[in-house]
């Protein structure tokens, strides 16, 4: 930790910042600028309330050193976490990217599910997603079907073999959502609901965290962290967009970069969700691409058999011939990398 | 709603669009432009999805006419909401604004938060905050006392009698919150919490809901629709500051004019919170003083018997002589705008 | 355009707003809602300012239909906008995307430059960049060389035969840097320089226009009209980062998604600059990947002799053999999307 | 300057960034942490392009600890600036806060204009503002009457005595316009036009520069620098909202702790736009007393005779009725903070 003194900070109020940061055992160097004094702390920064010290008389400024993060960075991990799932579907590391295809909400019928899951298992898609308790803006929004939905879920699981993936709103759901998932999802409005993320660190359930709308890599990483610190390593993280100046022609902004500054400083897998981030249905294919060349460990994004009568987010959904199309090109692009070692070269960029 | 068609769209697309409409009981208007055409279809929005219309095909974009809240907004009640408390306090329509006071945290050492309750009794506040469960970013900071905390509260409430209002951060906790809060309030990272807001929905409680770091106006008043749909009419909003895009000299940005927005748009009475905006001691008396003379219904900020020793939020937080010298011109400037008659022009601006 | 009325708007005031267009030979159509009034008025918006309306009494909104943009829109022009050079390069349409490589500043010793533009050649791009005028947050920057500078450009040009890009700064310069560049580019701070923009819509030379940290893609491709209707239909626009609200990790954040929609909504050609966009080394090459994929004309990016001694941007300007090394990638990937039709997709998705 | 080198970085690595430094005059203190090393490097960074050294292997983060701006700050200069005109006008310091109104564009009909002009001598107003060259985002919009605009404000200043503000949008037209105006504005999409800000930096005009929509404070500090750098020290600087996320309730968001924030790090004055800030007139009023309140050295708005038929802004707007009933209650504000010494605890809060 850095500490930058103002510049008319007398003796003893530097004397005072080092002895309450002596007390806490930091070994304390003191540089004496003809403007500035800066004193620099080298110790266990998390004994100490960084901000606190700014209410120092004479202090100007901290400056942490060290990420807050300690499990999910890459300096306490160097090699790439892999998520394994019992059918052998690996996420992260240098295995092929994985597709997590679905509907946003599952709906009545139960049929117009398990067309979009046979059509995503027929297309090597590994994972359905679909939810069935739904965040909503406005309460008068469709809710969601609940443990109905689950259920409906498991059943299309039974019938394809595809993982699970399905969005816990509260603590209170947690128990029903782990009967029924694989991979339990936690939404970007949830990121920092932090009694969640510890109930979820309980369990040993694979989770993926969306990044919030509004949240910096730092904070995204803290949100992985709860959960890694109550004993859940299994961790998802997902960049789904940013919020913008301007949500005229997209919904959020796609922060692709995230992927190659996740990738250097934490180990974890990171997938992309292009559906979300956009909110446009012309946007996914090419922000699917994009996502798979920058080195993203799967895309997910939301199909409908019939998106013009979707209870939820259909202008985002690709039909089922556009997710055929996608997924044909998907494919096609992922051989040509692997075969000509352009993967190599993505997944190595970061080291 | 506003539907508008693409330039090339065809007489079947529109047709099939004013089907759909009509099915759904909108009454359609549509005027076939030179370039565009245009669909009005009036009725009750919210039986649509309207997102879900974008997936037919021809449709270029819609737009809504009506706000999407309704119980918050203005239009359903002309009337300033004022939210009463036993003992006779007010927050909201021509009431003096009201201030609420107290440290981040509840710590361990209760005279601390003794001290400052009874400075905020005698300088005129009539609220102590105080958080026994803290959401912090990161799992190596102080978690809160819970329970405890929430004791150290109540008996600091017998010892003043200040109305306590204390942050519920998960569903499960609610009905032990209740219990000893007088003012419940939801943090700007849960502000989409939505399950968590039905659950206060149903309690009557008031309830401070603090506006999201990225939600916009029309979020906010969503969230305060999703408390109110369940049945509970005691929503005090509060401004607490947005993300910006620099956030070296504050925390976060304070938008001030959100005040007279709400204002206008809203019945709702409306807080801000200028140490959680600012994140800078020298900033909460300016910035006190702004919202006041703004139309603010009250302000909150952070005081702390030691801030060099607080366990959160200590930079943030004023002294106790600090707090009482910005009391004293607080309350002066209130008086002189009451005297002055120039609190009538805040509060009717809106108007 | 939609002219929506308050609530209680009285006929008076509505038959105000409809004389008012009528004046203006709007078509005017009126829907009576039951709570709200809408005016649709078809016409040309351009004879209007819309705001103007605003100030109405009884008016609450006005909603434009039309795209405000007219010479840059994919509605007046639906073949792709293709810049030529003399040289036969040509950037736009479904042309292999242009490689544009360079230092940041043109500087003093001129053997560093003609090794970069000697490995561009090799490597080959098409085209040499560098800034003889340097837009510098801080006065005590380095500024640029100037004509000096520009003369480098030319000699560098000479004896590898690449096209010069170079940033004109002020209306004055105009002349200057148009006798050395093949193609002056505008800063991104410089994007609403709108007297620079008028200027150089009246030469005929092809510019990259640079979108601004804080633009949308309105003011974007508006910025982009105020040229073409001066003049000018050389414009090829280029993505390179918008603010986002933390910098930490990366400089600005790289919008991606902007490609597929300049291309939905405009016929111009458009490239992406990731050393701007990201500010960091490690990132160029998987940005310059995805943006490839993404459908982006051509990728424009920092290359330096000697970044560790760089006047300006060192940190995020490529190595000579970095360069080379992530030139052979992105051209095998540009051949294999090639050969297994991937580009076909890319090109296609945004009609 | 501080460098943190990477948890793994070498001793060969170390030194060479300690030699680079030690080359260049700075004085250097070492700090082998166990996880870490920092470097502290004492000296002028102005010598440096810190970001240079982010090229050298082994460098992880560089801290930069004196503020890049220097004539401009608060340490170089402790006493406000205070800009004077012949007639005694003053902004900055203990002053009462100057109001500059009129319209936003100079129109057709000079009585309008001297109506306006007139309304503000009657009411208190200092300045009249004006535009004669507009920067327009649209080309199809109003561009000014350019000249003839400035000889009607020089009419309106002999008529009334007013001082006249009027914007420069190009370095070609700034002899032009220092002939006509008292004040020249450098609006906000110029505010890093860094040819136009040093030649304004060359003559001795005051000028009002406003922030960028997406200027951080350290960016809008240095703009300033730029102007003083060149030898103009009569810099008043100007806030008029930054971009947000959500421009449906207001235009811009208004950063009013930005009033604060620059009183604290620099002596120069600095006025509110609540006109552009918010682009809703009925936030007008609140947002000039809060500003007033937030210690601004002047407000600046825009008041038309007839805002229906305005050629610009008209939405945003006063008419001259509003404008006198805004005027009188800020004259009363004014004189009761001043009366009760509540301006004392405005200036003083930066100290």
């Amino acid at each position: 930790m850095i500490i930058i003194m103002e510049p008319g900070a007398t003796k003893e109020q530097i004397n005072k910042v080092v002895e309450h940061l002596e007390s806490l055992d930091f070994k304390i160097n003191i540089n004496y600028g003809e403007v500035l004094t800066v004193i620099a702390a080298i110790g266990d920064k998390r004994l100490v309330q960084p901000h606190s010290l700014m209410s120092f008389d004479g202090v100007r400024e901290i400056k942490s050193i060290q990420d807050p993060f300690k499990l999910a960075s890459r300096e306490s991990q160097k090699e790439d976490t892999v998520v394994e799932f019992s059918n052998g579907v690996k996420i992260g590391g240098k295995n092929r990217p994985v597709v997590i295809a679905g509907p946003c909400s599952v709906e009545e019928n139960i049929d117009g599910l398990l067309e979009v899951a046979h059509a995503a298992k027929e297309m090597g898609a590994q994972f359905l997603r679909g939810g069935a308790f739904k965040p909503r803006t406005s309460p008068y929004d469709f809710q969601g079907l609940e443990e109905k939905g689950l259920k409906y879920l498991a059943q299309a699981r039974e019938e394809t073999g595809l993982l699970v993936v399905t969005e816990v709103m509260d603590t209170l759901d947690l128990p029903l959502v782990c009967d029924y998932a694989d991979v339990i999802q936690v939404g970007a409005r949830n990121m920092q609901n932090f009694k969640m993320l510890k109930a979820i660190g309980k369990t040993n359930k694979p989770v993926i965290l969306k990044r919030g709308p509004a949240a910096g890599i730092k904070e995204f990483l803290l949100a992985a962290e709860h959960i890694m610190y109550n004993g859940n390593p299994n961790v998802i993280l997902c960049e789904r967009g940013i919020k913008g100046f301007d949500s005229s022609y997209t919904r959020n902004v796609l922060d692709l970069a995230a992927v190659g500054v996740i990738k250097k400083y934490s180990h974890l897998p990171i997938i992309v969700d292009p559906s979300h981030a956009t909110g446009r249905r012309y946007l996914i294919e090419p922000m699917s691409k994009a996502a798979i060349v920058a080195g993203a460990d799967g895309i997910m994004m939301e199909v409908h058999n019939n998106p013009d009568k979707a209870w939820s987010d259909g202008a985002q959904s690709l039909t089922i011939p556009q997710f055929k199309r996608l997924m044909k090109h998907i494919s096609k692009l992922m051989e040509v990398l692997e075969s000509e070692d352009l993967t190599e070269d993505i997944v190595s960029y970061a080291k």
